[in-house]
C-alpha cells in the first residue's frame, strides 16, 4: 500500500486531496507569499485519525504541515517551497463543538470549529467568548490556540492562550496527550498545555481545546475620537483606565489609514481627515446598571478640556458600533488595496507606544519620504502595526517596492525591541519572520527552544522550516 | 578551595550558612512534615550571584533546592531526606523591586521580594497587585511563581502564571534566559516562561518577573452568607455572575470550619451557626459610580426568596470586611488548631462543585463516621479544599490520625479525578504529591514531563525528588 493510499484509509478517500485542482487552495497563503505544493492534503474527522496519519506519515518519512483556517499572516500554514515531501493535515472536519458549560462558563470546541461558530455558541447560551478579530468568520480555533491570536479584544481578557483551560494534542510520534480538563487550577506538574499554544504546529497538533467564556456583555460605549498625538493618545488610554471604567477596546490608526478605509472600505470614517491621529475606544459592562455613557462623556469631556481629544463621536446605536468596528477590521483589505505594503508586527510597553511611533514616523520620513505610513493597532496592548505602503501610482509591483523599503522591517523591529519589545507581537513567526528570530531573539531562548523542539520532534517532521530559523 | 569557601567567595561569607542553628529554619518544611539538613544555605543577592552559585554546585556535584519565603504547603523547598547532597539557594536577598509603571500597569520584581512588599508598592502608585492569599506576609515572588500560587483573588485576575509578562530565569546549566519583556503581546517562538512558572524550581530558578497590575479597586461590597446546601451556594455563584456584577471573591466553607473559626480564631463569625454551609462574596468596580451596594442587595434578596440563601450580613465597613478575610485567611491556622488532619487540594469544573462536596460528604459519613469534615475553598475556582480532622479529644497523635484516615486523601483526589478536576489545584506536587502523580496523572503527560526534565537539567541537580515520582 503506498502511503496515499494508507492515507485515504484512514481518512475517506473524499477525505484525501491529491488532484492539483483540490490541492491548490491549501497551497498558497493568506497573503500570497508563500506557494507550495503538498503530496497530499488529509483531513482527519477524529482524534483517533489525527494520530493514525500522523504514523502514516512517519513510516512514509513525510512531513506534516498542520492547517486550520489558513487566514495566518506568516505562511506558517502551507508547505516548504524546496522543503522536505510534505502533507498538509486539515483539521476542518474535526469541527465539533463536544461541549459547552454556561455554569462553568466553558465550552470544549474541536480545532476545526471556526472562531465564530464558537462566537455564536457562547452568545447562544448567554455568554461571550471573547477573541475577536477580522478573520474569524475563516479562522479557526487550532490556529487561533496554534499562533496565539490576539486580536482588537485582548485589553480585558488576554491573547487566546489565557482563554485556554485544557488542551487535546497529538504529539508527533502519534501519542494523544489528552489534557483537556476544564478546570481553572491544576498545578500537577508542568503547564504542559502552554508549549503548543503558540507553537504553530511544530511540537504537535492541537485537536481540542476546553476553553473559557466570560459573561456577556449587557451594556457598551464606543466612541470613535480625533487626537492630535501619539502622547495624547496614551494619555487618553490613561484616563479611561484610571476611571475604573472597563476598557475592552483601544484602538489607533494613523490618519492615512484612515483615508484607505473612505477610499477603499465600505464605511465612511464618521469624522473629517483632518487629525494626524484617530482612536476607536469601547468600555463595556456586563451589568445594566453601570452607568457607562455617563463614564464614556465624562472621559471625553476632561480630554477635550486637557487637549487630548480633539473631536470624538458616539455610536447612538448597535448600528454605528457595528460600522465603527467595521472600519477597523476592514483595514487590513483597504491596505492591500492602497498598494504593495512592507508589514511589521510589533509590541512595546504600553507606555512606550508613543516614542516608538514617533521614531518609526521619522524614521520614514528621512529614509523613505517617499513612502505612505501605515500605523494601526491595538495601542492599549502596545501592539501597533507599522507598515510602508508605496507611494500614489506605484507602478513597478510588489518585489521593487520591497526592494525600495528594504531596512524599513529590520529598522522597526529594532525600535522595539530596543524599546523592550517584541518583533512578533500577535501575527507569529511562521515562515516570513525567521529572519527576524537570529537577528532579535535572545541566543539562549532559541537555545532552549531547538532543545524542546529536538526532544518532542527529533525527527522534524511537525511543520518543518517554521518558527525556528 | 571547598565549595563552601566557593559559595562563600561568590555570596559573601555571611551569606552562606553552614551552622546548625542557622540552617535549621531552612531544613523544616512549613506544615513540619519534611525535614532535612542541606549541606549549607547559600543567599545570593543578584542573577549573577544565582548563576556562578550554580556553577559552583554543579563542579561540587550538589544538587539545588531553591527557596523563597517557604511557606509551600507540599514540601518543595526543603531538600529531599536522603536524597543526594544538596544546598538550599535562598533568594530572600535578590528583594528589589526594579521598576514600576503606572501607565503600563506592570511592575519588575526580583524573586525574594515579599508578596506583600509588592502589593504595597502597586498600592502606593494607585495599582492593584490582585494575588493574595494568606501567606503573603512572608511569601516571596519566586516561590509565588514556581508554585503558580492561587488563592482568594483569582476569580477575576487568575492565578500567579496569568500576571506573568516576562521572566528572568538561570537554568540549570548557569545560563541566563533574560526574557523580563513588559510586553503584553509577544508571540517569537515558544512561551518558555511557562515552563517555569509552577516548575517548583525543577527546570531553573527565577530570579526577577515582569508582573502585570490591575487598576486599583474604587468600591468593594462584602458579604457573609449562608446557604442551605452546595448546590444552593452554586445557584448563588450563578445569580452573581448573572447578573453582571465583576465577583472578586467567592469562597464557600461547611459549617464545622467556621466552628473552627470561633473557637480558634481572633474574630467571631458574623452569623449563627445554624446553617451547614457559609459563603463569603465579594463584587468589586474600579469606578466609583458603579451602584454596587444596589447589585449586592438585589442578589442576595432574589437569592433568598428563591431558597438559595438563608441569611446574609454586608461589611458595613473597611474593617468589617477585613473580619470577614480574617476569618478566611485564618483558617488553616484554626485548622491546625483543631487538631490532627489529613488535607487535600482539588478542583472540579465550577458545575461540578456540589456533587464533589455531596460525594465527599456521604463517603467520610460512611468510611470515617468520627471524623470530622472541613471544607472550605475557592468554590468560584471550583477548588475546595477538604480535610478530614480528627475527632474530638484525639490525643494518639497524628500518625495515628493518619493512619486511620487512611484513604481518604486518595478517594477525594479519584472524586475530583473522575469529575474531570485535578488532585493538585494550587499547592503544587512538591514531596508531598508524588504518590499522587502517578496514580493519577495522565501517563503521556507525565511521560513527556520527564522528557522535558531530562533535556533541561540532565544531571537532576535541580529540586530533586520534587514534583516529578
Amino acid at each position: 500500500m503506498t502511503a496515499l493510499d494508507a492515507f485515504a484509509d484512514v481518512v475517506g478517500p473524499a477525505a484525501c486531496l491529491t488532484e492539483t485542482h483540490d490541492i491548490e487552495p491549501y497551497s498558497l497563503d493568506w497573503r500570497g507569499n508563500f506557494n507550495a505544493r503538498p503530496t497530499a492534503v488529509v483531513k482527519p474527522a477524529s482524534t483517533e485519525e489525527v494520530a493514525r496519519v500522523l504514523a502514516v506519515a512517519k513510516a512514509a518519512d513525510l512531513a506534516v504541515v498542520p492547517a486550520g483556517g489558513r487566514t495566518g499572516l506568516c505562511g506558517g500554514a502551507v508547505a516548504l517551497a524546496n522543503g522536505p515531501a510534505s502533507i498538509v493535515l486539515s483539521l476542518e472536519r474535526m469541527n465539533q463543538i463536544r461541549d459547552i458549560d454556561p455554569q462553568d462558563f466553558s465550552i470544549v470546541a474541536e480545532a476545526g470549529c471556526v472562531v465564530e461558530t464558537v462566537q455564536n455558541a457562547a452568545a447562544e447560551a448567554g455568554r461571550l467568548f471573547p477573541i475577536q478579530w477580522g478573520a474569524q468568520g475563516t479562522a479557526q480555533i487550532g490556529g487561533m490556540l496554534s499562533t496565539n491570536a490576539g486580536g482588537i479584544r485582548t485589553l480585558s481578557w488576554g491573547n487566546a492562550r489565557d482563554l485556554v483551560l485544557g488542551l487535546e494534542v497529538i504529539l508527533p510520534d502519534g501519542r494523544v496527550l489528552d489534557d483537556l480538563r476544564r478546570v481553572r487550577k491544576d498545578n500537577s506538574g508542568y503547564a504542559l498545555r502552554h508549549l503548543f499554544i503558540g507553537a504553530e504546529g511544530t511540537l504537535g497538533i492541537i485537536t481540542a481545546a476546553a476553553l473559557r467564556l466570560a459573561p456577556e456583555l449587557k451594556r457598551v460605549e464606543t466612541a470613535f475620537i480625533a487626537v492630535p498625538s501619539p502622547d495624547a493618545a496614551l494619555a487618553l488610554y490613561g484616563r479611561f483606565r484610571e476611571s475604573g471604567a472597563d476598557l475592552i477596546g483601544f484602538e489607533l490608526a494613523a490618519r492615512y489609514s484612515m483615508e484607505l478605509a473612505n477610499r477603499f472600505g465600505p464605511v465612511r470614517v464618521p469624522l473629517a481627515l483632518d487629525a494626524p491621529w484617530y482612536v476607536m475606544a469601547e468600555i463595556a459592562a456586563a451589568h445594566p446598571s453601570v452607568p457607562l455613557r455617563d463614564m464614556m462623556e465624562e472621559t471625553l469631556g476632561t480630554a477635550m478640556e486637557a487637549g487630548d481629544v480633539l473631536d470624538a463621536v458616539l455610536a447612538e446605536s448597535e448600528q454605528q458600533r457595528l460600522s465603527i468596528w467595521k472600519i477597523r477590521e476592514d483595514l487590513p483589505e483597504c491596505t492591500r488595496q492602497g498598494g504593495p505594503t512592507v508589514n511589521t508586527d510589533t509590541s512595546v510597553p504600553v507606555s512606550a507606544v508613543p516614542k516608538f511611533l514617533n521614531t518609526v514616523v521619522s524614521e520614514v520620513e528621512r529614509r523613505w519620504p517617499e513612502g505612505r505610513i501605515i500605523a494601526v493597532g491595538h495601542a492599549g496592548d502596545g501592539n501597533i502595526h507599522c507598515s510602508l505602503q508605496a507611494p500614489e501610482g506605484w507602478d513597478q509591483g510588489r518585489p521593487a517596492w520591497a526592494a525600495r523599503a528594504d531596512g524599513f522591517e529590520s529598522r522597526v523591529n529594532e525600535i522595539a525591541v530596543s524599546l523592550g519589545g517584541s518583533f512578533s507581537a500577535e501575527h507569529g513567526i511562521g515562515q516570513s519572520k525567521r529572519h527576524a528570530m537570529v537577528t532579535h531573539k535572545n541566543p539562549v531562548a532559541l537555545d532552549v527552544m531547538r532543545q524542546l523542539k529536538a526532544t518532542l520532534d527529533p525527527d522534524d517532521r511537525m511543520n518543518p522550516g517554521k518558527v525556528l530559523p
